[in-house]
């Protein structure tokens, strides 16, 4: 009811606060006989956290996790995985003069009036180090998703402010993305991108962008109608993610304004395979996987975190005005990504141990 | 599991086909005391049904919803509340000829996959027609939402193809969205659509379009961080509706191309009460809603539907071609409307419902 | 949350009042593929209807149940299977008297102080009517668990009043107890039975009883720890019928005052199975079953509803007395048999479909 | 699904193995605004904890609680409770010679099967040490239910082997079964319990017992029909706690033998308030409080470690046998009490947050 549990088979319960002890999740439903490590999860983490390059934030977080049940001699056991990632670098004192404050952009005010009070130590609970969680459990998800069908999730910065990558998703991997610092395997676009994230951090403000996702060897049958569809169970996992604030699968927006003539994807067979000819929809129809690639584009806002001077109001309700010097990321674009990957990842994993049950 | 409820308080749990003897929905969760009637469902209804004008579908469903359970002397009980609505007009012989065809850019495929078979007539479980239960689950949300909080859900046509509607969400109505036969509140863009609209139908070809929704007089608070924010679920809502392809909220996509000083909206106090001076962020926050009115939008793709001759495969995998020469409309958004508003009141219901608990 | 919802994966949501037009279950998370038809669901229900014998209520229903949804050409699709059994013989004016009164024993008075007010009209939403459709989605889950592991469900009458039957259980059958009219299979004790109910009708009072049940060709593994013990699912499952009053699995409340050598069940291997030698677990170790039948008992306390005279209050609060006249059960022992099945059937088909996903 | 959450609003997700690292519970869903202390969980904690007397486990654990989060300043902020009480006399020595051995009455087989493999060390996530985590958020929602309604909830040990107590519940106070080292407030009785339960010590063999339980202050409306009766639901918690084989509500077994004139309640107006006369359903009719105190009772099997010899199989289906010489009780009744209140605080406080949405 709380909304702090994700999915159905595949469960993910977080908790934690952002300079709180520690942030976590249980996850709960992995099927047992599991291989499973810590490094393997503490890799994504590696790729989550902040400090990684010149861009991002300087908060030090060593981001080390621990598995705390659930595995025993290497492999799950299918009883609870509990994760446990300790806050090391939590300085307070950087946030609480803002204990009084609504910072524009953030959720100071909307946690008030919901709760009554709330933990203003670096954002408490609507901070995003609490996605270092969704990470530690996107990772088991991945490599179920892995080693049961080798499926395999690839997200790729498509756009900074208003630079736009050109991209071949069909070919992209995951060596790509990772080889470029600003997570964008377009050359051109991402020199352009870090220069302007460079001159916006230089005026104190701050960029937002898009990110895209395709996702290969989804077997067809994943999803479920009529309230559980596969395009929406994305949609709601991709805006939980921190300054979300739009979704689109395959053509999206821009397919709106087609014909239906040039927007239907012709089924052909290939291979001895029911394929489509192009893939408009992203590959799913009628909240199902149809065997395609399954694509698609997630916008974010800009941080809401900036050094210039904006107006806002006390919890008093007096007029005043803010800098937030805290260390923010000018874009968080690029460190978004992995999320992106890992909210992908639970979603398809929970459709996937679902679809076991789907027929007789 | 598989997916037919939606909704954790207000509860809706749908079923049926659409040439099946009834589609219907059991609303479980329905606060005790409410005076509701059937007039007040059927009236939402009547605005989604086919055959409304000359642009829309000629299947003619009365469509007319009997209350099963849960109202008793006009007053809802607490108990589930079942609603039934029959299917008159089910001209199986219509679509029995497509049993063995996979249509493009429909879920004859992806269902085949999922289950081994499925009900082919008029797309069974995928039809369009199961969101009569939606409507009719939404009315009793919307009455809730008013006389609890004279809560308040405007949708409207944005636009169809490439024709932009230019409105003012702020002081829009919803006698201003009726009065338009295609439910564009802009008279210059409406008339243009309608003209769009009938030349694809000689065409024998479809559009798509966009909805946008605001939602007025939601009080602070609702939402459930940090798996249930409230966008996050309206984004997985309407992705729910057949054919959305996209959502976004607030400035969205767009939004994801300016700057931080832009695009955060600065506190200020009106009449004692905390506001922002803009509603970029679409009225909610850290995914919990701050007062301001909500505003999203939703992506459509063109109607898969078409008599224009198309590429397929048959179920054995042969290639054919198709001509769907069913009552389909050339352009299903303004019939979408009301769903669009029925599944925001079905999540903004489950939250309002939701937030009596948070504190003690 | 309104609680009308039953199970995870095979998931039951039941609605309908006492003397509303219907009742009925959506069913859903049934697999695809599954023959049915309204026949295998009616003889069920059959052997629930009132009216089948002198000592039982004299209320005709047939009880005819239509299927709305789910399936097609005699297999299900997968997707949700709506069952309604309309109220044929409501004579609500037996009840309209009552509407001012609590009848002791019964749900009249909680009901009303949960939701402020109540269908009156034969006990609405408490009445064991209700239990219909529990029965009629019970018989879906019985073919899932016949077809897929053989597994059979025996319930019957183990004592009424304080006549206890004595029976085998690992060797009774389904016929050996329907051929009792009484649901007994113990020829001796089920003629002490019926003379003692036919004794206590012309008294115009009422008797309890116990069921007994067992399953056999359980597989190991089913149930989920530590919150979803497969014992626990079936006390909460046999605790939701009507009038039920206690649960015990093995040897229950009696095995207390056994010493730990006696009670423990030690393991053998039997046809290179490992099985236990004695069985007073009742064939559940740890919440998950061990591959020996599964036993438990269930006891009903005495019919509410009696002719003879009793003290009460009205509505408002003032000393009167009653005496119900309705077509009441004296003993409503043996028509539970059928619905303690049912529920059983419930829960076991619901772990089935758990397990599938509990290891790779 | 794979049962590890407790709960619909005030939600419970456990974790923890017997040996590993810790053990604990995230609570979601507790209201914010309530005060909580470390202390005040550890009260009950130390209550449960092993090693408190010449009778009980002589495994030497602090069960030191930590809050991980969801307090802030000394209030609920609303936000997930995490819960982590670290393992540290794990001697998993004393278990490594059962790894490859089935314990009789253990859940060793049954998980095996399950899962294809088990944590074995001190029984793993089977053991009761995991209800170290159920007593903690129990106390939280003992906290709520006292803060809000003055609910109390006394349980007692009721019975040891054969031995009854003689107890008044109507004037049972906590204080009176705290100051009896055996939880049992019948001194004569008391007294008989302890004298045999050393004897069976001496004799290497172990007792069961039965626990019974008073919750006063209840409130009328408090239970969900049809599928969450709140009988149902205790029921449920009480056979989820570790040997709990029976439950039964109100009168119970012993009522199934009554007339009905004998066993319903009269009800009767005092101090202006609807009651009834007797309390033979144990405070609940029709699955909803009464306002009348609730009391059940819960039936517990002998201790299933004992240390005399008993026969049994290894993995690999080999005759052995085993003599269990780890640190048991040989009666864990007295220590199963706060375990059965915390089970009761967690049904109750989930259903009176659930009422508040009954009705408008």
């Amino acid at each position: 009811m709380a909304g702090n549990t994700f999915g159905q088979i595949f469960r993910v319960t977080s908790f934690g606060e952002s300079h709180g002890p520690a942030v976590g999740v249980i996850v709960d439903g992995c099927p047992a006989q599991l291989p499973l490590t810590t490094d393997e999860i503490q890799l994504d983490l590696d790729r989550r956290k902040p400090g990684q390059n010149a861009l991002s934030s300087t908060r030090k977080e060593s981001d080390e996790v621990r598995i705390l049940s659930g595995v025993y001699q290497g492999k799950t056991t299918g009883t609870p995985i509990a994760l446990l990632i300790e806050n090391c670098d939590a300085r307070s004192q950087d946030y609480e003069q803002l204990a009084n404050i609504y910072r524009p952009g953030h959720a100071d005010f909307s946690y008030d009036r919901k709760y009554g009070h709330r933990d203003p130590r670096g954002g408490g609970r609507s901070s995003a180090r609490i996605t270092a969680g969704h990470v530690a459990a996107g990772a088991i998800a991945k490599k179920i998703l892995r080693v049961k069908n080798r499926i395999e999730i690839v997200a790729y910065v498509s756009s900074v402010s208003d630079i736009r990558a050109n991209i071949d998703s069909d070919t992209l991997s995951l060596a790509d993305v990772e080889s470029s610092p600003i997570r964008c395997p377009d050359p051109v676009a991402a020199e352009k991108m870090r220069a302007r994230i460079r001159k916006i951090k230089a005026d104190q403000d701050s960029l937002g962008g898009t990110i895209g996702c395709t996702i290969r060897n989804v077997p067809a049958g994943l999803g479920e109608p009529v309230f559980d569809k596969l395009e929406a169970d994305l949609a709601k996992a991709m805006l939980l993610i921190n300054a979300a604030s739009g979704f689109e699968i395959g053509l999206g927006f821009s397919g709106s304004a087609l014909r239906g003539s040039q927007y239907n994807d012709p089924f052909v067979v290939e291979d001895n395979q029911v394929r489509t000819q192009t893939n408009h929809c992203g590959g799913i129809q009628g909240g199902i996987s149809n065997a395609m690639p399954i694509q698609f584009r997630v916008a974010f806002k800009p941080t809401p975190s900036i050094a210039r001077q904006q107006e806002t109001v006390t919890r008093g309700g007096e007029k005043t005005s803010i800098s937030i010097q805290g260390r923010h990321d000018p874009c968080i674009v690029p460190r978004a990504v992995p999320i992106v990957e890992a909210m992908a990842a639970l979603v398809l994993c929970d459709h996937l141990l679902r679809q076991q049950t789907a027929s007789l």
